[in-house]
């Protein structure tokens, strides 16, 4: 156990995403909060409030400043925010000294640290869409493959009635489709520049406030919030509970696979692999579980998040703080989780002929539910329902075929026929596809 | 403390919302229940899947069945579930015998409970929406009232500059707005209809199953999900956040509102009413605290809700049961959260005179970045800004105007000018009166 | 779903446990805090603070005012507690008028609310121990019993080693007999009175509030804090984690009977019960999955009364209104876990013939770790383990019994022997009978 | 926002404490597993297990052997543990190939890495002890030196009746020491080995498994469980608890420090260090806004490993995984929340000018409730808090000091000298000082 799992050389390759890892580095950071400096200068050279020759200047040196993180350590302590330091460093680094004075002109360090996370978020939202919708491929081939792939559908972990695997694949993957709907709908809400200075007024800037604010996120891509959004936690908050929330439906999928590989039950394998230090014959589903562990883990650090919308007047030391603390995890968290379950869909390997066993071996009560159905064409469906749950309990005690005891007693039913897994899987098929159509015309719009 | 704070008779005025309470009673539920038995049956008799008559009687008695919760309670505790004994009570009450069977017809207890629920969802979503909007309008008057209205800007409890009183209020209104603008994008995936039968495949209604589902839907005016989503929680959690991101903006109203009632700041009037047991001059801001106190209560929840997303196989008793526990109450907390900002805001007396207190008493700190950009005028920024920063630190100590010590020491600006809180205020009366537009948009949009 | 789970009528049977539930009524909150007042106004009267009639009339009165919760709710509303408005209620309701001015003389309404919550948790302590004591006696049972039957450990949900049902039945106890360790220890600190008047300094009692306190806390049978712990929440907050801890400790037993009673594994059965409304077969294992449930739900609230511990100045209305919204639910969820595990245990039936079955059925792989063992005395423990991986992989695939693979490579051994559970067991049987004393120790003790 | 907030160089001076931090490093984690090897293997030698020079040989090459966390990451990764890669190459750096097979004799992954966890624990437990022993020095040196300095108490943010500054620094101390006591009754729970095998059942050890462990407790100077602990959490969950009730009664003191702080309020300074980018008179109290932030994070991530109680059968990969990424972040946590408390509470400086000023402003209402228990000399008490009432109003619109008007309408009293700060401190002269005796007796007992 690491004191910082998700920075440990020893558990990198168990909890460690390097894709969404670069994002949230010292350099990362730095380097972020440097290029909104750099294109706040140059929109504030055009709209005249710092000389014509700073910004230019300013954005060159944002480009090429090298600045340690370690340097900065103690001033960022201090102050408790980095950018006091970081403002001195940059400046020094600026050849020219005359354009120094002009860095950060009239915004606060909210301003420069925000902008610069959302710059790095905007780029974690499009590797994490990418990652999902690999996955979403994955899924779709095999809802496809196995439309018609008889499983037992469990419910509280007891045989329940027949589904087929595709449609088990379509219940994984229908989730992560509206994430990617809920997605496109919280981005323009996101990815939106933070300029507001002090107190929120942007009183530094005079009249042309809301024009560098806006020149601001023209050039970085990012959407105009048209007012001080420091104290205003709802876009943080959102994206917590958005990455939570794909979170969590990457963690049925493990929590699924890893009860489809249990020993005496083994319908499913791949996900399967870890070695044990004393027991030979082990492959344990380590993947599954660390997607449920991560899962778990980004629930309660989004529920932190949601907390820190209770956010004092214009700016909260302590609920800022907290989000220091729960943020960055929490992407690095999703980060790895859709690594994983990535790489674990495609290795699921399914044991088609596990996966009928449940529904063909006897005394194949799984089938009660359609036999009493067909029952019911001869007695009132509670009394046909009555009378199935008496040949379960008969039908368990001596594992006889449900369907031989109906015919016994109930004789002339094709009562075998409604025990082939092929009938009985209702709708499951039809799910299936239409969620595989579902995903190619996504990867087909992505294109 | 009451085991059920949301029940208790003696916290009824103090925790209980009856608007919402009312749509999570027991009958409440029951009825929701019969009521979508009762579409389910009119549909099925359409397509053909049971007798004619037994529809429309089953959906008679629906509308007319008294059931008692109370004697459901053993059973319900039985089974974990409610749907076999009100089903049975159901079809008892049902008064032609030959219909009885029909009732839910290939349909699960999860399918009737969650319909129910969505149905009871969506009133509350409307009750809340229209809270909101209430609560919007007030705000959005003060926010054009006191666009200009002076006030101090607080970073970390501290002065940080000048704002307005109408900012302030826009700063607590935006982010609802937005909470609406993601209701609606939300409405559309919560309020569908759950049917699909014992494992997710609608098998016990045939090849009309789709129809039905689709039929059903339209019957209740909800969405049909094509597909069954027993075990695909993201709609529930997606509710819970939102729900408490919006306890959470309404918590920040309350708490800012606490911090400016404070003994010794005395801002803003109007939350504080509770009257202590021993101390005579004691006017609580017990609104206030309330709402501080709901917003985290309803992120705790949400975080476990969030959990609820792993879900395993085709249903998960302990997951299910767990939303059981949580959502319930995370509605009647925002039920009364609501409710409580809308008597807040529409009490809020803000003491202009207080507000610009701070403004205006020596030794005038609050200032220090204006006339520090002004001092930028004659020196490099950042040496005007030490420059000012050692005249706080005199200015402080001797409580002197620190714009007095910036004419003796670099005479012949019009400092004093700077410090006068009407020329402060950048823009914040813009950022106000947009926000007060927007909400008189959003009003006239709903008109 | 009930907007409050713990009181609904529908659900009673399911969620609400009576013996705790009639400790947070209103009517025992309302009758402890008229105790307090009773009990206080006697010593204050022997202190000769209050006149010398005053303390045993109230006492008096204290026992037979009958007051309606439901006719303070207005005034709770408005004060933002139930005090001012009971004492007004009391006062009415005392026969002689010249004592009523010396009810709650120089306390708060803290004082008199807490003291009174303070004597329904040490019944609800004594409730909760005796069914913990009585889970412990079936389980001490339960592994002197199954002390030496065998049965497959299972890690990651993975056939691991053999162990005995009795040393898992000794897994679920242990923690359970250090709970009630914890909570010997806690009882001193939580079961104190709370009386320190307006802001925690007693001073209107003058120099005799001292040991009124001690008076107070020896008549009720308390513990004396010798100070204020109004804003002091270490022992609610202690309470709390102790409550989640001995929640989720049954939460296991919940789970692991759950996945036991699986469909395929079938070891275990007792729990299983719930009916389906529409499979015939179904036995849901329902009190299972509702331990499961109570035990995150339990973890949830708990963490949400940990950060009550951020309790601001000397009284703080938000982290206090918290307390009130999550402490009592998460008594009532103890409640009802401790009454479901009390059933569930008395109720559990292993079946040791399925048992056994993983530790004798081909290839039996469960014994590579005790195989790998045997062989290292041939071979370098490495290399056997090397060895064995070998032998494991081919045996997986053809299903041929491990050992007679090793016996054909490596002939001579006695390995099969080595395969015979009853020789595997290790340890288990001596911690099954060891807990086993523990337990009745434990209940001696008791007596 | 670095990913690892914990980790990152550049919040390094802000976020990570060294002392916590060199016990959660991967080298720190590795040298840990190597001593429990190489005492296990000196243990086992002895009891004839393994080779008489085997546990010698071990032991030596444990202490010398030099191993590059990085280069386990791929093994950790693919076996979801670090052991089977640490076994292999620490095998490599044992100078005798002879002595090699022995290491991890009959143990399991489990074993040794969580009887490393404990052995920097009981480290981490000692370090956290004499920090908080440190605090409570401080702590009992104000409260002694500010017995009996006036001081508003306050609640609802509100002026509720005098206290001493002495009994406020009692108020934050008080709970430290019940912590520790806490602290001393964890300790035999917690500071024990883990030895039980693959398993649970030790069975590779045969009969002299028990003692083995014994053995190994004893050369580690840990606790001896006596049976199997791997799927036991509740002494993890325990520490999680305390861990976070300890940083929520620091957070307590950082949020009451950031009150005392604010700008209006100003009683209190020396947390107040935090320079802005633009502000030049800012000092923001960043230390206190950390405090309080790290306790919510502390009790979020304790609500996590409350979860992780309810442990699947007999090792839960996804329940485990969860322990691994939420408890070192949780030790973190409390390590720099100890340090900045020692470090904001030695700085504390109060300003016992400002200390006064609210008790003795016109119309000094905060006298309310003397004022009303001396008028009930002559009144009834209900009727004298009424009138009292009265004349707060009055007194609060023409800020008439409420004594004058009390002489006014009931002449002849002393009212004024009621209002004298010192006559009104009640026990928290005497509350403060037995906290400091506590305080000093407790470092005297250390001593």
């Amino acid at each position: 156990m690491s004191g910082a799992p998700f920075a440990s050389a020893l558990y990198q390759g168990f909890w460690h995403d390097p894709r969404t890892g670069t994002l949230f580095t010292d350099s990362a950071e730095i380097r972020a909060m440097l290029l909104v400096w750099g294109a706040l200068a140059e929109v504030q050279s055009e709209e005249g409030l710092i000389p014509d020759l700073a910004g230019p200047a300013i954005r060159r040196a944002a480009m090429e400043a090298a600045i340690d993180p370690g340097a900065l350590s103690a001033q960022t302590a201090r102050n408790g925010v980095v950018v006091p330091g970081l403002l001195e460093a940059f400046r020094a680094a600026i050849p020219g000294p005359e354009h120094r004075p002009f860095v950060h002109w009239g915004a606060t360090s909210q301003d420069i640290m925000e902008t610069g996370l959302v710059l790095r978020l905007r780029r974690a939202l499009d590797l994490w869409e990418e990652r999902l919708a690999a996955i979403l491929e994955t899924l779709g081939a095999l809802a496809r493959d196995h439309a018609e792939t008889p499983m037992a559908g469990r419910t509280y972990g007891q045989l329940a009635a027949p589904t087929s695997f595709g449609a088990v694949a379509a219940e994984w993957g229908r989730p992560l489709l509206r994430h990617l709907d809920r997605l496109e709908e919280m981005r323009p809400r996101l990815l939106v520049v933070s300029l507001s200075g002090a107190a929120g007024t942007l009183s530094m800037m005079g009249a042309q406030g809301p024009r560098v604010r806006a020149g601001l996120a023209a050039r970085l891509g990012l959407g105009d919030p048209e007012a001080s959004w420091h104290a205003e936690r709802d876009r943080i908050a959102e994206l917590a509970t958005w990455i939570a929330a794909v979170a969590g439906s990457l963690g049925k999928i493990g929590e699924d696979a890893g009860l489809l590989c249990q020993s005496g039950i083994e319908e499913l394998s791949g996900g399967a692999a870890g070695a044990s230090s004393t027991m030979p014959q082990k492959r344990n589903p380590v993947l599954p579980a660390q997607l449920a562990a991560l899962a778990r883990h980004a629930a309660g650090l989004s529920g932190l998040l949601q907390e820190g919308l209770v956010h004092r007047q214009q700016r909260d030391g302590a609920a800022w703080f907290g989000e220091w603390l729960a943020l960055p995890p929490l992407c690095m968290a999703l980060g790895r989780a859709t690594q994983i379950a990535e790489e674990l869909c495609a290795g699921l390997a399914p044991d088609i002929t596990a996966m009928r066993a449940p529904l063909e071996t006897p005394p194949g009560l799984i089938h009660a539910e359609a036999l009493s159905f067909a029952l019911a064409a001869r007695l009132p469906r509670p009394e046909a329902q009555q009378e199935i749950k008496r040949l379960c309990a008969e039908a368990a005690a001596q594992g006889t075929p449900l369907a031989d005891l109906l015919e016994r007693d109930h004789p002339g039913g094709d009562w075998t026929a409604l025990t082939r897994p092929e009938t009985q899987l209702g709708d499951a098929p039809r799910q299936a596809r239409a969620f595989a159509d579902h995903a190619a015309q996504r990867a087909a719009a992505r294109g």
